[in-house]
């Protein structure tokens, strides 16, 4: 179909976006999800320089690159987590300060407000991203929230969010909440409830990692049928089950790529997602977006992978059907 | 087998323990795992008052029933979680004091202490319970913790309970840890390293409830073989998977009952655990320790359950095999 | 739970109902579910001797079984068929009449009505029944209906029912259409399809039957979770896949018992139906009526299988939960 | 292996024949399957015209495409099926005349009896077909069929198909029923059924098309198995089941594509059906004819889709091995 | 149904045969299959003291037990093995002699021989029985043995149990061989072999156990289907598998009840056995032989196991049906 | 990966060595696995004819094909089976001799050394064959073998190849023993007891062929991680389940291809086997060997077939990750 093929940056941070741009091309990709921070694009920076924004594009567009979505993960997740030191290492120093929890997460709501005018100026239309969340550590825990206490935390996220959600409106912005473990919505069920939270406006929908769905159980053509109109983004990576009795689908404290993991994330069409289906039914809701390689495979060279998972997606995305055809 | 079938009080703690005494004996069991806290036993005025054990002792003896457990969950949790306020409800008032999350911390390890030679009093010989987790939030979220957390995590594990396991060997009691998500062992890997962290000292073991086990994918029988000398007690309750591709494992934030969950507890018999392998890996391991109905089913009776528990593990516990037999 | 377990007259129409009140009462059942046709109960002689129905009434009652349901399921079968030669034999004499289609449908329609009225005199509150469909010839055959074939087939249904629907608004008797293939309504989507055509009026909802549902894929939970207030009376009857690669679900055209059928009936709790799920929906909704024992099984002894299908249920039917339980 | 590769034209008849054929010849295909009806293939007008056999001969000889198959399904529906509107699309208007069911019946032999003479002409080995049913009506709805109405049907049958078997054996052309639902074979034993009928002649045999099968819980190898010298034409479709708790195997009335579907044809490869087994089944009894992609996918671009399945099939009919090797 | 339920003694042969009998008696137990060797029948003595037979068949008439079948399993292995050191423990002195292998098959010959007399004398119409094979050690193994020495074990086999079979003839016994590994038939073409090899002559068939069956992945329900008149006798025992990726198949060289092993023999019910299909089966042949529990489970006290397997007998083997009853 | 794709001799023993070299090296091939016994390689013909091994080596250089290992399977099942008229086939005349087993299970011992030394001169590094078995006659027959009997089948494994394996440490040649029915060690427990046997001596090792685990149930993966440093050499060969509730996976007596067994080889892909998990295992343990393939599947042409395994082979053997990537 004529969706974009895209990569996301966030796994190659470690490359000059030159490079990346020139192999990204090279491996047949027609885009990138851009991540935000490091060198490849530093919010703070593209604001203080006008230009900045502009060369990005150039670079890009010199290796034939579209730019269509802006991912601001990392700092999304301080926005209504409470903060501790793992967020240290996901933000911009500028953000983090002096790491005072409340600080922290109003800075991070004004560096994603930042990032949506960025994405505004770079010709994104989407921003992709972690929302965090309060209610995280009560989750399969013990013992459970009360109810109150998940109220509480959807109107805390809201009241994270709407400003955010002020600007998206303002830039003609889309931000798209990946759902995830620890975000605000990590299922089907959450997704509506964050959804309500904010009632129902229409800058707020969900990047779609089926990755994080295989091990919950949850079918992702539910899910696509579920919020027709809420796909915003897609990333495309699999992930396999490797449970043998001893295992356990919560990993213990493992890395990946441990072999004593319940599941792991794998190379695009390596591992246990129906990617058939998932297509037929983006199909069937008529999504547009591009489809973003969001390449983890803890083992399994990246560069020969990441060209792999384009080539992959290509057979993938078949043409849909024009129009009924004689039976 | 000749194990006792007994019955754990906690989910029983709104009937006077006399009333639920004379109903458990009725409904055919032979003992109850005693829950501390409320009035089924106060630890803090058992220690008191002494003849209070005597006194629950001989209460227990009218109706033929023994007390070779003493389950201490709710406090545990305090041991060496992050203090919130889902705390104060698990502890008794005295315990939790004015909330300052050090203070109570504390607070619990002595209750515990002090938990651990009413235990002694009573005959008893185990203590099971849970430890509480200071990396709980960390599992399964984003980001994930780095190696030194998790080796933190469990130094500050085995800080806070090392002094306890000094009373529980000094009173000839068990710590019997339930293998539980929100716990710092949750799993069969986590178990290998909460050990580990202990140096493996002998007061230090498992309550096994399959339960836990159904849903992340561990096959209880690959536990009790991993740990055949450190089983020191056996939650009989069941567990049913009913994901249908929209509810996760991760249940959303449903309560128990609700059909969006992807799995809940059930009766046992009721659910899809294994048992009859269960059964023959204790007798493999030669496991002597009660089997303690913890009955939790929120759609069906409690009453009419926990009597028919008690007929299906007896009919369970097959007697096993004294000697070989001809082939 | 209190709901009665009774037993379906259909498959005893050869014994004289006085007789099969006396087994149904020594075999445990505390009702029927009597079907109209054949000594049991002739609609129109109950009409013509006002006495008739009194009798019947006296004649469980002397048995202490109850009456709350009235079946006329193969009457009903005629109501919007196309009429051939296998009606003749589901229908009494005076509905075939001369077997001129039209005529026949008529007086199908109009023993139903009567059917109501005697239902209302014998304190039955629910009439069961097949409802005949003019699209089944459509269904999986080749070609398809035309979606205008469809909808003029459901108009036809609507036309044929309303009236008797009326008649059960008038006597306070509901109609539960049996989700059964051959029927109107078949499977989830159908049922859905029937009530749209009766504008979701309050006297038809549906008789639930896991066993017709079983070989179809349909998960009856689903079902009962769809129409929560629609599920108007339960059958008891299992059934067993045996497709083994050579025979289909379809079954050729072979008779119940023959091994190369795909699927076939079989006693409660001796097929593939998943009952404690099944249970647990019903109690979820807060179904209180009958669970009507409708008894097929080729291969087994009916007698033996009636008696033994009695404490099935009796068993599977727990007491639901009354309030919360402490945790 | 040598077999052609071929492709059936039916699902391209809005296509004028010649660019179909330089469509297919570019996909790869090495022959069609030529429907008759429409302009691709109209048999009167071939009856009366002398020279237009020869000419499609020419056309598709130009396009260097073999002509194995000529495939008369539509019209064959009406052979011994009940006639009634939907037919009237299914066959040429000469056939379908004022639409008495007995005179629709006698046109349809007639029309058949004409395509089998000019598949002679056509050098065409093989007529692929529907043959209709007089028993569709009854497969699993109620009350089923009495054995003396199914022998009357498989009478039936054979009283209208052997004189087109007739005209067959003179033109020394086999006519390959489809096994499908609607016809009377629809499985493995009444295609058992409908050779014993018709004495097992050898002018009639099978279209396999597992895609038919699936869904039915039917494995083709067993079929294979059975008639080893009756396949006489293999249809290659996939399918897919998505049932999901609510949907049907018998799919409600919903058209292809929609996705409250149990199941679904897909484009090979791109389903469930196990192709490398089949293709081992075909290997094994010899089969040397063609295998004719018949395309369906409602979701696929079928341009894109026939060339791709023409390489899947190609890829999938490897060189079977000619004789024993060491071990 | 009337089947009569028995036990095989072979498990119980360190009981005196009295206390058996009193104790199969006490557990429900209708009869014995009575196993050949040790102090419970030694066909030796019963042939040199003419009243032995007679004086068994009166003890077990005292405690109301049949004596259906006679089992001589362990000489029945010596009569076609290639004869080795095991062989000493299965069989009497007698019969071993000086252990030269000719010598030792013709005397387990005469052995058999004899028990078929006696059985004839003790009202027993079965022998059931193992037949050894010359041709085990090729099974699975390396490199497979040719279409000639397949064909020359059979002609051994034959020629060994001929003379045997000439003996049942004229005593009017039947010979039940049993379907297991290491014997001349262990699966279903085996089977079949082995009764082409002695030309289906009536005196041979089929001891049905499912528990060999169920690790080489054989429906039992195939194997009655197969031989409708061949099953002479049925084994009632169970097996459960319990591969976890490391455990085999074929066990290593674990006897039963070691946790390495990927199967093993479980009490009738407790293991993975699809009884209720199989006595529709039994139903479906019309078997009205006994069904003999064979009680093996390494990790239960076979007293109580015995017992339990008796009453579970009695409720899977309900009444058939009688006639049609209606629909 | 780096690792070399190899094609392994034995299947292509009918063609000249030199032929076969320039087959492999069109169809992509990196290398042999070259097979005693033949015109490819006799052992005793090397021995004599100094210059024989050196004509090998260049014959395979001038096809650019390497000889990381060599095989003597044939001959090395000869060395502790009981002998047999099998064996025959097997073995050079020169090692058959006059049959007598003893001498033949010496002669073979002489012909493995001399072959080692051969593989020394060749520049192979590793050794891969067959040990034959004393015990495999005992495998899943009756009666099992006594731990005495099994206990001394495995000393005398031990002391027929210790002198063997003396040999193999002074060549600096591994030996890689094949996992496979019908040897000493056929599965992962089996294998644990050689190495036991031998003390662990470093020159054993294994072959991993998982066509021969799939039926028996066992994971490759699991074997894998048991023996991480013993993995000397990797043989790539598929296989396919067919079971059918008729077929048996001890496969009755018949020959790869017939459709009555329960299991059968299959070309590279084309089978049940999880590649991706097997090669991510073996990145997992840095095993760097050759991946050889075993060329059998009785259905498919072998050449046609050859080609396509080795570029399957290269398509499944990505390049491991080298160091970690950001996340």
């Amino acid at each position: 179909m004529a969706r974009p093929i895209i990569l996301f940056s966030q796994q190659w941070s470690d490359l000059p976006l030159e490079d990346l741009a020139q192999k990204a091309a090279e491996w047949g990709y027609q885009g990138l999800e851009l991540a935000c921070g490091g060198d490849h694009f530093e919010v703070q920076r593209a604001r203080a320089e006008p230009g900045d924004g502009q060369e990005k594009r150039g670079l890009l567009a010199r290796a034939d690159l579209s730019l269509p979505v802006l991912s601001c993960h990392r700092v999304g997740q301080a926005v209504c987590d409470p903060i501790d030191g793992r967020h240290q290492e996901l933000v911009p120093d500028y953000v983090w300060g002096d790491g005072e929890p409340a600080g922290v997460r109003q800075r991070a709501v004004e560096e994603i407000m930042a990032a949506t005018q960025a994405a505004q100026e770079l010709g994104a239309s989407v921003i992709s991203g972690f929302t965090g969340s309060p209610l995280w550590s009560y989750v399969a825990g013990y013992p459970g929230p009360s109810s109150a206490v998940i109220a509480e935390g959807f109107q805390n996220f809201a009241r994270q969010w709407n400003p955010i959600l002020d600007v998206c409106r303002d830039c003609g912005v889309k931000f798209a909440a990946e759902i995830h473990p620890g975000q605000i919505a990590f299922d089907l069920y959450t997704a509506e409830m964050a959804l309500d939270a904010l009632g129902g406006r229409e800058e707020f929908g969900f990047t779609l990692d089926c990755s994080h769905f295989h091990w919950q159980g949850i079918d992702p053509v539910e899910f696509v049928r579920r919020f027709p109109d809420r796909i915003y983004h897609v990333h495309v990576k699999d992930a396999a089950l490797t449970v043998n009795g001893r295992s356990s689908l919560l990993n213990s404290y493992f890395p990946h790529g441990d072999p004593r993991r319940g599941w792991d994330f794998r190379a695009p069409g390596r591992g246990g997602i129906d990617w058939e289906s998932l297509i037929r039914a983006l199909h069937e809701i008529g999504y547009q977006g591009p489809l973003s390689v969001e390449w983890k495979d803890s083992r399994m060279n990246r560069e020969q992978g990441a060209e792999e998972a384009c080539k992959f997606v290509k057979r993938l995305d078949f043409e849909p059907a024009g129009r009924s055809m004689p039976l």
